[in-house]
């Protein structure tokens, strides 16, 4: 008799960004394949300083246990800038604080998937939400997507024909992985359709924040007047990810389940994280540090866009984001971009095959470019190299320079 | 057409504690109702200046994303701890950082369990384990124990009528709610039966260190030839809570399943908590905090069992435990604990009835003291208003002394 594991141990596997990661910790390789903030952003200093007040201040409650819900003072903040920027009026009592919004995810897989229960979301998701709610064993259905988001007409045809849809699960802001941002008239026309259904909705929401052009849309949260809407947000992409902290906001009919299974997975968050993040955004203005973030990551997309402009050959399609860490790319149909990574590897440049985005397999000619996390120069070498494999492998030598190749894209 | 939750959630609900503490914040209640440890042991100075050097020397690397194994300085620093004061011979590589050692209830649930398989464990359990693993749907087998720990004989008599047992949960030292402590005889004579029949043991050990007297015992992962134990750790109880750092320690079979699942749930854990536990460890000796902790414990369970003696009326059993955080009570079979509580806290004192920690239920004449948050004289004064309640209740008025009523028990 050997040990046996539970059955959902088959159908899980290590991420497979995470075994690219590996591979790229190489300091030769110049890697577009994780998801990672650019450090030189992080409020270093101003953490110190608050770490150190708190400890002095209330010491012995900040490394205390502390209640599931949450720090009162982390989530009041959270509150009131969710109604400043998201015009979401949440009240404190209906924000969750979690550990990362990853955490968010494997609390709603607990809270609302049977094995077998349908989760509607885009084409393509985020891997990691994949990763999460896999374990509950759900049924994935992919809605098709385009540029301004998921299409409405196809979600209904699909909710008409699932009688087990059970959640839908998008990321409308810049998503990952496309960058990709739903149109105001995308949104309201989903939440007609779910609230007509009355299908609860996850909405990812880490990178809302980071827009670089355009006007900011309301958050479906904020365009919900049944409570349909669980809104996940996270400081990781707007502060520090090193912390794990994020949040949940959910009406407290929803919330108080989330809780009762929070309490199971890991009792709380760290109360000292907590106390640290609060004290930050209480002494020090998150919004100067958000902006700095914002500069930064504009210019990174734009030095990206550009070189893929002059580097890679017609006939690959890119996203052109608004805000986010991540483009999208579309290489011709022929070509596998799990077979590309091996030959960039060897380059030393790296990104991560889009067919992991979608739940259920296909999509093999895409992946998924982050340009948040290496300076412009660095982004020009590495487009470099990979323009080279794709010009190679598309037939053409010569780089093409700026044409029709890219399609306008996100918004 | 309402919004519809996973099955798993009919039958989860708030931890009972939970609640309890709710109603014991008021200042002018005893409470020995939770499990917290004592805040004055806390190094609050010694944090605030590995807080500060962490995010000087490293600040970088401590607010940013990181694997999700562990911080590998404090992975190591754990593995020789393990070696030196349990005789567990852990490499730093089959240790995964957890969030909490709750978390590694979560994981196991997922790691190993499907609807309807059965989880063995000592009778009664911890609360918070049947919380974490209620919601992957096993059956709790409840394993009959004594003073010296679980009864093999149980044990093998249970396994060869139950075909779907997959695992057993203990805790071996100083248990919750008990007090107990297996003795050398029971460890081995457990351990000859899972390996006989190859089950995989959690054993859960967050208080083995705080042993208040008596000869230290190997751990079951110390004496685990073929690798069937998974060791639960956690810095709460020997350092401080609020951070949330546990472990996880077992071969790497089973480790690498426990990182995939972790991954799905929360990425990693905080990198800076990480750091800042490692660098304290590095720094100073987290031998003297022990020490402190168990001498300041040590007075605190010698307090509440001299008050118990003298207060409670006869026919009330209590343990005494050689170490760890709680002693157990257990009254006359016509008393109802529940009903005592209510009594109790109209006397502006409480405790946690044991009924909860039978997965099963029954017991209901039990209760759960904690004597490791509150100083002698509070302990005095709580005990004595709860020997008042008890009292009346027995139907003695006056105390009678220390006598037979206490029986003889933990070790």
């Amino acid at each position: 008799m050997a040990v046996q594991f539970a059955k959902r141990m088959e159908s899980l596997k290590a991420s497979e960004i995470r075994e690219i990661l590996k591979v790229t910790q190489r300091p030769e390789v110049i890697s577009f394949a994780g998801g990672l903030p650019a450090p030189e952003c992080f409020p270093v200093d101003e953490m110190r300083e608050v770490a150190a007040r708190v400890l002095s201040e209330r010491g012995r409650v900040a490394l205390q246990y502390s209640t599931t819900e949450g720090d009162p003072a982390l989530r009041r903040a959270i509150a009131e800038r969710m109604r400043d920027r998201l015009a979401a009026d949440v009240p404190p009592e209906e924000v969750l604080i979690t550990s990362g919004s990853q955490q968010g995810l494997d609390l709603t897989g607990k809270v609302f998937l049977d094995e077998g229960d349908a989760v509607l979301c885009e084409s393509p998701t985020y891997l990691g939400a994949i990763n999460a709610l896999q374990v509950y064993r759900p049924r994935f259905v992919e809605v098709p997507t385009d540029d301004d988001g998921m299409l409405p007409e196809e979600l209904d045809k699909r909710l008409a024909a699932e009688p087990r849809a059970k959640l839908a699960y998008v990321i409308p802001d810049f998503q990952n992985p496309t960058g990709r941002t739903w149109s105001l008239a995308r949104r309201h026309a989903f939440m007609e359709i779910v609230s007509r259904r009355k299908l609860p909705v996850v909405e990812d929401n880490p990178y809302g924040e980071l827009r670089f052009e355009g006007t900011p849309l309301p958050a479906l949260k904020a365009i919900d007047p049944d409570g349909l809407v669980v809104f996940l947000g996270t400081f990781s992409k707007i502060f520090c990810p090193g912390l794990r902290i994020g949040w949940l906001a959910a009406r407290r009919r929803l919330l108080e389940k989330y809780v009762v299974v929070k309490q199971g997975a890991d009792l709380h968050t760290s109360t000292l994280a907590q106390m640290q993040i609060a004290a930050y955004v209480e002494a020090y203005d998150l919004d100067d540090n958000v902006a700095r973030i914002r500069e930064v990551y504009r210019r990174r997309r734009d030095a990206m866009i550009r070189a893929i402009e002059a580097e890679f050959p017609p006939g690959v399609r890119f996203t052109r984001p608004h805000g986010g860490l991540f483009l999208w790319v579309e290489l011709p149909a022929s070509l596998n971009a799990r077979e590309v990574l091996a030959r960039c590897v060897a380059e030393n440049v790296a990104f991560v095959p889009g067919g992991s985005f979608f739940p259920n397999g296909g999509h093999e000619n895409t992946f998924r470019l982050n340009f948040s996390n290496m300076p412009e120069p660095r982004i020009a070498e590495g487009i470099a190299r990979l323009g080279r494999v794709l010009r190679e492998l598309v037939g053409r030598v010569e780089p093409s320079g700026v044409r029709e190749a890219g399609v306008a894209a996100a918004g």
